[in-house]
């Protein structure tokens, strides 16, 4: 269980709750607000960003209320006062949500997630929101690159032990949103319902007498299926073992250490030798994006991915921001130096070549009206929350997954690049 | 809640499982092994690593059992066979634990978490405590560093929605541990008993007519003693009608952009100039330790610190792996190309110089004897759990928050630097 069905009230950060206090005092509580929440940039280098967490957001917000529990944690610690926990128990978001489909892709900008309410319903769901959308942003858009990379081949999420382990169910999730075909997680199989695989490490090995005496044991638990690791001691005296104990109809042998792809080609070499045409080879090992297009010549079949997935592949956040840009229909923004945003409630749409090919990112102010739309350009932001309910027929994970599939698809080719850049599209604000 | 009480068997890899059904068809689960938890290397250019999660760890394992919930998913995806779902149906971890309390500082091999139980009761254990050791380790590691730069002023935790929510709430625990003064995390606050803290977002200020109107409702709801939030339109006019508003006794002011150095010296001056000489500088808005050194000379109270801190400054998981080093006595370790371990069970004594400097961390094999301990060296090896239980008199968040304090004071001066460099002090295996 990940904590479906508990309370998420306490999953946000101490001034949320003093500003609903000194705004109930001061009467300002009620005032209508649209939060937006965006990224000012892509991670470093990146050229597209991918929208993650969306449903775990809104799942998250539907679990947002105030128990008994929680309210007398409020009270011992002298967070509110009296006349705000009151409020707080009667507490339900009521408003609305809009953005983008979770596997839509993201630029600087993008108006991803806009939550309408009043101010103190809408801004109680700050640190919530962003953390889950910061997450699982960060993952799918790493997961992404690395399924781009892998031009079709199957990636196995293994990345459980490099992130917190709440985090690990997330990621795995993420993973299979961004292609992936698998996870390791078991929790995350459970609770998404996303294909699991794993079959045996070094320690089984070592456990057992012999490299030969493990394969065995492992052959007749798991069938000759099973994908047999070679690397424990020797890996040309490993391949030969696993064929002797397995037949040539076994599935795949995974190598987990060294130079993997001289190490793939040799192992094809020997597999084929040894009439194993079929056995496949699996390559895992600090593997990342970068490693997986380096291997697009060999003969690998499929890859396993841990830390760098999990990870971010070096954006472990995406950095997104919840910021007040409308009070009772007035376009707001700070204005000190840094850090400025653009006030007023925005949507956007995004334009395409005929051929299918993105172009630009148009964001608009909704007060100032839908720029005209061509033929090929697609309106990005869709209800996703109304009267504090989840709208009906929201995406389901799979339609998420080919959406994230489609998106790539529809990205100019420079795009695709793995190599540090500007975004693949610009963001034009009208 | 951040899950207390329910199971955490599936936070863990499928193979985990694959592993233990094959071990008992083939009569080998139950042999006697020992699993050591380290790093191979400190994240790139680190000098120390500071040992996080060892409580989170045991509390998880306690509650690593199969329920029906677990039972049935199991089955359902066909993981194991029926066999092994009886085995698990009664599985407890019965075993023990010894390591490096937590808090306590590693280096490169040092043997901070040792699992000795029988093949399949400690294979288990892999994913979830290595999920929990490198998430909490890279973390309270990284916090270490920022607390070191702040030279004794307090830190204010506030990273929550840059990372998962429920990693959230155990990074603000390893910053509390690293010597943060609070975070703003409010289950944080309940689960550990961890001071929160928190005022003002500009979102407040905006949602108000005037910044006046919203320091106005902040000082009635708060107090004078309070922290205003000056950087929304101008700051020096914010200052100025800061202190109008509550008065010379008003507690902080916060700036959260720019270059918050030069903003601090005048808003220093100018806070002096009003009579507000005790009015507090909290500075926020992307710091990492490096940004805290630079500000060592600037007239700052306060930080705040929130992305750098729970993506753990560049290097966001520990690294560590656990790995079978004894079966039934005899020490076993991989030997292909790359990824070597050393095998047998290991303990660790630090040595020091008699001023109480650290010199070196010597890891032996435990069957070999333990080296000669002179009258400054310490043991850094003790049970943590016994017969599967958390030992008696487990270091508390507090003492193990002191540990840290006083690893850091034991350091050579070289192992401070925030530079890139090498480990402290070197790892020698006897």
């Amino acid at each position: 269980m990940t904590g479906s069905g508990m309370s998420t009230a306490l999953l946000t950060d101490h001034y949320e709750l003093t500003m609903v206090a000194a705004a109930l005092a001061a009467g300002t509580a009620d005032r209508r607000c649209v939060f937006e929440t965006f990224a000012r940039r892509l991670p470093a280098g990146r050229r597209y960003g991918v929208v993650g967490g969306t449903a775990r957001a809104i799942e998250a917000i539907s679990r947002f209320t105030f128990g008994e529990d929680e309210l007398r944690e409020l009270a011992d610690r002298d967070v509110v006062d009296a006349a705000t926990l009151d409020w707080l128990a009667g507490y339900r978001f009521t408003g609305e949500v809009d953005g983008y489909p979770e596997g839509e892709l993201y630029f600087p900008g993008s108006p991803l997630f806009t939550v309408r309410g009043t101010f103190a319903e809408a801004v109680l769901l700050e640190t919530l929101v962003l953390s889950v959308l910061n997450h699982d942003s960060a993952i799918v858009s790493a997961g992404a690159r690395m399924v781009s990379a892998a031009n079709g081949r199957p990636i196995i999420e293994m990345g459980g032990r490099r992130t917190h382990e709440q985090a690990a169910v997330s990621s795995a999730r993420a993973a299979y949103l961004a292609g992936f075909a698998t996870t390791s997680n078991l929790e995350a199989g459970r609770t998404y319902a996303i294909p699991t695989a794993g079959t045996c490490a070094h320690a089984f090995i070592l456990l057992h007498d012999s490299e030969r005496a493990a394969f065995a044991a492992q052959v007749q638990a798991l069938g000759t299926g099973t994908t047999l690791l070679v690397d424990t001691y020797d890996i040309t005296a490993g391949i030969e073992t696993a064929i002797e104990v397995a037949g040539p109809e076994l599935g795949a042998i995974r190598i987990d250490s060294g130079d993997v792809g001289v190490l793939a080609r040799q192992a094809r070499a020997q597999l084929d030798s040894l009439g194993a045409r079929n056995t496949r080879i699996v390559v895992s090992g600090d593997l990342d994006e970068y490693a997986i297009a380096a291997l697009r010549a060999e003969p690998v079949d499929a890859y396993g991915v841990g830390t760098s997935l999990v990870t971010g592949s070096g954006s472990p956040t995406a950095g997104m921001v919840y910021k007040l840009v409308e009070v009772e229909g007035r376009p707001v923004a700070k204005r000190s130096s840094h850090k400025e945003s653009r006030a007023g409630r925005k949507s956007a749409l995004r334009r395409h070549k005929p051929t299918g090919t993105a172009m630009e990112e148009v964001v608009y102010v909704v007060a100032d009206g839908e720029p005209e739309a061509g033929e090929h350009d697609r309106s990005l932001v869709v209800p996703l929350m109304r009267g504090g309910q989840p709208v009906e027929g929201l995406a389901t994970l799979e339609e998420s997954r080919r959406r994230v599939r489609d998106g790539l698809v529809s990205l100019p080719w420079e795009g695709l690049k793995l190599s540090q850049g500007e975004p693949a599209i610009p963001t034009v604000y009208r």
